[in-house]
């Protein structure tokens, strides 16, 4: 079978990480695939930040999720996706480049997950400069990044009759 | 370089299409990746309609877009995607499967473009039944698929600084 088609119905959201690091290399790739992802009226309104300071990621996690507990499954890396506030294709244009992503990590042997706790949460969301995030943009969501701790998990069972075709 | 890295980056935006059909494989395997996206809360509440009959594919575009205009270029095939009314993740979970669609598309050699007309529009976007659009979803996005009737469009130019790393 086609290597794309291959990894699209191989992927898995991973939620069990091992403490190796992302190799530099490897997080490079993930994030250019993101800048490749389409978007609306190629505006790119996006900025993609790569979090892998253990103090930050203890002090993000303690914000959002709260002691003793982990919003990214204490992945070793949480890339966070940011948008121009106010653009119109936020969603649309997120979830292209996490989509992107996940598929670029699972091609490269890593695991990933999208977690949605920052984003819409507007005590935290527009207030992360200091983990990276640009002024005037809007954490959307995040994906956390590492080497999978577990297998792939099972192949996943489908909702049915989720296609029509009209000839 | 990784086969899904090199397809996600040469991967385009297809706006003039050839007359010859996707074949039913192709279609198929697209339609499979669609249904293989990432969703929230793994609801998959999507439905995915393959237009191709002529008639209904002329029908709706002079709906949408008027006379002698076509709001899909022309494309053979006209992939509709609907989502139940009222799911939180309707955006997020149309774009993971468009994602999904335009890179399978590519990776099997065929074009394709993310055309936002239908969604939207309260006055048709409920109301296609007679399309293959189940009762109770709303079109949230639509892909035009065929074969490319021209090159790939060279390299783009994306914006620059758009990642920051944090260590």
């Amino acid at each position: 079978m086609n290597e794309v088609m291959k990894s699209i119905i191989t992927r898995r959201s991973i939620r069990s990480f091992q403490k190796k690091q992302v190799e530099n290399e490897k997080l490079e790739l993930v994030l250019h695939a993101a800048t490749q992802a389409p978007n609306g009226m190629r505006q790119e309104p996006w900025h993609f930040t790569a979090l892998q300071n253990p103090e930050l990621l203890k002090k993000l996690d303690l914000l959002v999720a709260g002691e003793g507990k982990s919003f990214f499954y204490h992945a070793p890396t949480l890339i966070l996706v940011s948008i121009e506030q106010g653009n119109r294709f936020a969603q649309a244009d997120t979830a292209c480049a996490m989509t992107n992503m996940m598929q670029a990590a699972h091609a490269l042997g890593l695991g990933s997950v999208w977690c949605n706790r920052i984003n819409g949460n507007n005590e935290i969301d527009t207030k992360l400069t200091e983990y990276g995030i640009p002024q005037g943009f809007q954490v959307t969501a995040t994906l956390a990044l590492g080497y999978a701790a577990e297998p792939l998990p099972e192949k996943l069972e489908h909702k049915v009759n989720t296609i029509t075709y009209v000839r």
